[in-house]
This record gives structure tokens, sequence and C-alpha cells, in this order.
């Protein structure tokens, strides 16, 4: 539709680069631990005045997975305390990568860790970015299915429940506010939107079996 | 199902309790700006070891909107340079909003700030947790439909673009990794789900309408 057909109420600012508009004078590192690094600049703003900007660097990508049984089409979520929001919080098994690693080797390793599930055919669904007015936190997400259980180990900082439950209850937890967290919620939603556009994970499954066996 | 039903695979570990297995021996102030506190904690971890943990504090709830034009079935994102990311983003339009205030009025505040657009009817999409291994940050999205335009005056840390797109298009971009922001996907999947359900949005305004009318 060109510009001028718009309907009036289509008010819009296009512009035509998508440059950076901030210029930084200095950085430091304020703070620092294994997981953050905490970064306080000195800018000059977009409007040309000067500021400051604070910005918690990530050390690690946030990767997870949704385990799907697709059997009996159960998800198989993880609840622990989640220290920073103070809460318990049940989600889909999720943890931390390097930037150096494979995020979906990253992601079998917590998952197994986590829950002692392992192996079955993996898919990435997802990558973006958290929280991004004050972090550079990038998240990974993956659908497993065929997975196997073994022993699981977690870390010291880990103590976690598991349950299985239904696609259709882990739907409903997310609408109810039992499942708040973004990560899980962004994965189980595309998996829903799959479904309600005809897409079967199954068929998928089997796809790749037979690929891989050629 | 009873638990001796299950088949072997589910392997579950369900606590009867959702208690706090972290202990703080001290906490402090390790970094501040008006956005932010970082919070340096000595804890004993769940497995009875000392450790510390490093909590980025928001001052503010990450509020949003997803600006719906139901005549044309179009959605209004706004192009903006993320400081932290490095890197240009269209997202839906956000900001930030305090505890102590409405989290609608915060959202209809920002949206006229950076766009323009105010009035219409809302409604709240999700609220939730959008990177709890590290923050607290918590983000509320809303959807609002007939909105009228006005004149713009977004922030010195502003330099917006607006663009309305087809709400499919929408879902594309982010199939696309065109939109990465957590909080847009997860307002924008919602609103694609309630579509894959039957559910209305022409029809939701109608009755709010009404029942504004009563």
């Amino acid at each position: 539709m060109a510009p001028a057909c718009r309907p009036r109420r289509y008010h819009e600012r296009v512009t035509t680069h998508e440059m950076n508009p901030w210029r930084r004078l200095s950085r430091r590192i304020a703070y620092r631990n294994p997981w953050i690094e905490v970064l306080h600049d000195e800018v000059v703003r977009p409007d040309g005045r000067s500021g400051i900007y604070g910005v918690v660097h990530f050390l690690h990508r946030a990767i997870g997975v949704v385990p799907l049984d697709t059997d009996t089409d159960r998800v198989l979520l993880v609840g622990q305390y989640r220290y920073p929001l103070d809460r318990y919080s049940w989600e889909v098994p999720e943890g931390g990568g390097g930037f150096d690693e494979d995020p979906e080797a990253a992601a079998r390793r917590e998952l197994t860790e986590e829950t002692g599930y392992a192996g079955g055919k993996w898919r990435e669904l997802w990558r973006g970015d958290l929280s991004n007015s004050v972090t550079d936190e990038v998240a990974i997400m993956f659908v497993a299915t065929g997975l196997a259980v073994g022993p699981a180990s977690p870390e010291g900082t880990e103590e976690l429940a598991t349950r299985w439950v239904p696609f259709d209850q882990a739907m409903r937890m997310i609408a109810a506010g039992e499942i708040r967290d973004a990560m899980s919620i962004i994965a189980l939603q595309r998996l829903a939107l799959e479904r309600a556009s005809g897409w079967s994970p199954k068929a998928q499954t089997s796809d790749a079996q037979e690929a891989d066996g050629e």
C-alpha cells in the first residue's frame, strides 16, 4: 500500500537508517561474579545530552528445553526456588551455556544434570533477547522428543522437583500465572501455535529418524 | 493416573514443600543507578555449602502494549537501538512503571510518549518474570484497540521509529528472528493463540464498550 493511501491514523516515523544514536565516553566494570558483569558507562544520549547506562552483561547464554513425550503428550516441568525472585517457580528445564559451546550440547547437559533425561531428537524452537532495556542476555530454546531416563546429578545450587504434565495443562498453567518464566512460556506458546497450524511433532520426529537412517 | 500405573519413563521427583532452600548470610549493594540495584549476597546454598549470589534488583516493572487496529488487523511496532544489545530492535511499545503505579496507566503513558497514540480499550494479556536466574524483573503486557493518534514526546534516551504491520507479518517477524524481544513475543504469541482458539478481539472490544455504557 502506498503511503498516500494509508488512513490518517497510521501515524508512523519510519527511519531510513538503524544506526547507534548513543556514544560511549567511558566504561568501568562496577561488579563482576562468575555469571554477570555490571558495566557502568558514561554516555552521550540520543538527544545529545550526557547520561549514564548500567549494562548487565551475561557471561553465559540461557538455554532451555521442552521435554515432550509424544506418546502421552506430556511435558516435563521442573520446580525450584528462584533466589532472585524469592519465590518457587515451575518451568521447563533451563541452564547456562558458554558462548563457545554448542547450545544444543549445553541444553542436553543441563537437562541430564537436572532431570536424568538424555538422548532423543532435538530441534531449536527460538532464540532471542530476554530483557533488553538493561541486559544483553540471550536465550535459546529447544524441544526434545524420545528422551530416555537415567540418573540425575543436580548442581549444589539446584534443589529440583520434576513433574510430567499434559501439554494442555502446561498451557493452562501459563494462563493461570502458575508458569511465569518467560523462556518457558515462549517455547510452550510456540509449540502450541505449531499445533494450532496443524504441525505435528510426531511427524517431525519420524522424519528426523528416517533422515538419520539414510 | 496412580503412580504405579505410570510408564517407567515417568521419572519424577515430586516435593511436598516449596520452601526456600537458600539461606542469606549477608547482603551489600554492589551497584546502584536510577534503574537497577545489584545486590551481592553471601549465602548457604541448597547443598549446605557456602556461596555467593549476585541479584539484579529492578527498581521499576517492565510494561508494554500491543497496539492493535482491528479494522485492518495491524499492530504498531517501534524500532530503536537497544544500547545493552548494541543492536537495533523492532518491538511493541514498552517502558518502565513504578511499583506504586497502576500498570495500565504506566503503559498508556509510555505508549503516548513513544508513539502519540492514546485512548482506546485496554486488556491485560500477561504478567511474569523475564530473567529469573539473575534478576527479579517483572513484566506486564497489555493489548489496546481503538487508539487515537496525537503528538508523541519521546524521552531523551529514546530515538524511535514506528511501523504498523499486519498481525500475520509480525508473527512471521518472530519466526524469522526479526522480532527478538521476549515481552513482545509473549504478548503477540498470546494473541495468536487466542485467534487460533476462535477468540475475537473485535468481539471483546464491543463487549467492553457495552459494559462501559451500562
